[in-house]
């Protein structure tokens, strides 16, 4: 059997590796446009902080036994009926290469906002290991002494600590009225401040539109007098899937020009699987697809069409947008839905926040955690949470206990039936998450769901 | 409605708290034999090391408003046909109060083991806030310089932690093979490595037997050639029910003579409840009673009991044995089965460890988390998992993500579906519970069921 990848990032050698460990004759090629097999993409703010000096340990993994990697390797045109991909090979021409079954695992690119002078020098997107060595080769020559970061999500953010951490002075420009508008703007908000406090400028509320070069600098210019000068700009406002080579096989697109799938990421071309950040996300809680690129959802779907494609019949468990990030010292995280995010889905949902210690407090180190959760007043259950602590208070895992709660479609309050663990240095006897449920519970008695007839 | 409790521990305040909530009409009394509502059992080691340095801190909570809180009151007899409990209060004589629903929460106490010399000046017992102050006037007085710990079950590890940060001299006498026999006894030498890496001495498969003064020290003897000389002895055992008052008034016990109880935390005779260290304990995977005395249960059948007798329907939940405990700078987890209970129970278990970084190890500060996860051959269910990590690798909170699938009865294999958070600073993209899952199903492939018939 021959298993060809396109695609040698998180989801297609994960693919890889199932496959291998299920059918251990099968053939299987990855194709890879560049150098670098399985780099952790999320560990480029690190390596470009310098708390990771050696790029060579972003490799996930750099052993591959079995499996045939093939490097500056392009696919150009996927032939169904011939079942054959044409490939072209950086330094020796074209090829084309059979396959039984294929795994379009193409990822996404960067969006380019609508700033002129993006293409300047010291203007730099981040998503690939090229991009991280193109700004990384500019920071130790050019040494700029400050940066505009536009966008304020994930990767904004993480470079805004990384760049502070080289001594840079960082200014970020948020579209949003606060930064990381993954959460609500009361956890945005407290980030901001994390940052400030950190001697980052936090602009809100602000759209960067033109850059120009002023003598040996750069000028950043946007909306509500939004003026800055720099030597260094990120830009960093998501990712769109890179989609044209499973258009051109004839493959459906849904959610944001994602490939469509089902959830056994077949693509409904025979033989054609698809996985990661070119293909749409099933929603475990919405019950439909998305768009929702994130590294860990491109390791479970990969996973999948390996394992479908040696002849399996697993499903996508679904993603439930659980995220997490460390911003200086603070962590922030969250998983299922935010209360605008349920309303605009036809739920009834009711937010509650809560300040707990992570632990008790007569044990040395205690520091407040601030919980929200948002269940539905008509059946109950809980559609989501976000948490934000210190960077040492479990607050990753303690999301990971609320995501896992949601899986199972769990009640607000049924979380405190979970027989959580208690040890006075690293929590209560109710767990701060336990404590916010039975805020939620006890609050939200006097709350009438908003319309009469229930839309789910 | 008079709502009266025996007990103003962590089920009785539990039960009073959440009586309050749901019927503020309620007239509530809480018994207390001593002076100290519910403090926190839990903390006293880290009163006895110094960490906490005042014992005012360890109450959960100093303000009970509308909850009448009867201190130095001790209930010695109930009449269930007159529904009043006699009551002795300290200083001034006998009284009787009515009730119309009674919760019998009168915890636990120590296990005295067959040791000659026990009741010794310098050797302690340690359940009660009375017991830590006896100890706390000791330290202070006599100074001690060497301590040996009877017992290495969590109390007695923690105590040796809390002296050896005081500066005294410890050894730990272990009846068990491995110190923490909660956990696997691989994860037990772990544990017993780190107390002698911060000196303290570890004895293990040793009975102590006799404990004699000599001059102005205590010299404690046991099997196995044990001889310790030391001026504090601890002994920490483990605890039997409280369960006599229970009994005298016609409840029946169960496991461990602890007080029969369904779900609910009705004691089968009318009006009475039961819950905390003194009742059964409903163990959610085993479907049956055990005696599993914890904090954590002990407030949630506190808070069951406290709905029910004002009305409600709850069902306690179900303990699954989830338990965390940090020894100097290691923290050790466990929930469900190990091994030898999962075969003891008619399962047919299958227990794989592996060990992997609790992050990327690409970031700082990544160490290495060791997991067991423990799966059903027969039917591929998750039955439990132990953790050993740093203190700070979110070990306790990465056990109550496998308690949380435990809880909905979960396959090992279901684990790798769980939405878990990543950033590389806090995990990896498959969070390590999942690695090892992964693990568990890779390897679990080449072992056969041990009996060619399922019993359960």
């Amino acid at each position: 059997m021959r298993f060809l990848i396109i695609g040698g990032s998180d989801a297609g050698i994960s693919a890889a590796l199932r496959a291998q460990e299920i059918d251990p004759n099968a053939k299987i090629d990855v194709l890879l446009e560049d150098n670098f097999p399985n780099y952790s993409i999320c560990g480029l703010p690190f390596y470009l902080s310098g708390e990771t000096p050696d790029w060579h340990s972003l490799a996930h993994r750099t052993e591959f036994a079995g499996i045939s990697i093939r490097r500056s390797h392009r696919a150009t045109r996927i032939d169904g009926n011939s079942r054959t991909v044409e490939v072209q090979v950086e330094g020796s021409g074209h090829s084309s290469l059979p396959y039984d079954k294929l795994l379009i695992a193409t990822g996404a690119s960067p969006v380019i906002p609508h700033i002129e002078g993006w293409q300047l020098p010291g203007v730099f997107l981040l998503h690939t290991m090229n991009d991280s060595f193109a700004v990384h080769e500019y920071l130790d020559r050019v040494k700029p002494q400050r940066a505009v970061i536009v966008g304020a999500g994930y990767i904004g953010l993480e470079m805004a600590d990384a760049l502070t951490h080289r001594g840079i002075e960082v200014m970020v420009a948020s579209r949003t009225k606060a930064v990381l508008a993954t959460v609500d703007s009361e956890f945005g908000e407290a980030v901001g401040q994390e940052l400030e406090h950190h001697g980052v400028g936090v602009a809100t509320s602000v759209e960067a539109r033109r850059i120009i070069k002023v003598g040996d600098h750069l000028h950043v210019s946007g909306n509500e007098g939004f003026e800055q000068d720099c030597e260094l700009v990120l830009i960093a406002v998501g990712v769109k899937p890179n989609a044209t080579l499973g258009i051109e096989a004839g493959l459906q697109t849904g959610e944001k020009g994602a490939l469509l799938t089902n959830r056994k990421m077949e693509s409904g071309v025979p033989d054609v699987y698809v996985a990661g950040d070119c293909a749409e996300t099933w929603h475990r809680l919405l019950e439909r697809h998305t768009y929702l690129p994130l590294g860990t959802t491109a390791h479970k779907q990969g996973r999948t069409a390996g394992e479908n494609a040696t002849g399996g019949r697993r499903e996508f468990g679904g993603s439930l947008g659980t995220q997490i990030v460390k911003i200086f010292d603070r962590v922030i995280g969250r998983t299922g839905l935010r209360q605008d995010e349920a309303e605009r889905e036809g739920f009834h949902p009711f937010t509650v926040e809560s300040t707990v210690n992570d632990h008790k407090a007569y044990y040395p180190g205690a520091t407040p955690l601030r919980a929200r959760i948002t269940g539905d007043l008509s059946t109950g259950r809980l559609l989501g949470a976000q948490l934000i602590g210190a960077w040492g208070a479990e607050v990753s895992k303690r999301i990971d206990v609320l995501a896992t709660a949601l899986f199972h479609e769990m009640t607000v309050d049924q979380i405190s039936d979970l027989d959580l663990s208690y040890t006075p240095p690293l929590s209560s006897p109710w767990d701060p998450v336990q404590m916010t449920s039975q805020a939620w519970s006890l609050q939200s008695k006097s709350q009438q769901p908003k319309e009469s007839s229930c839309t789910r």
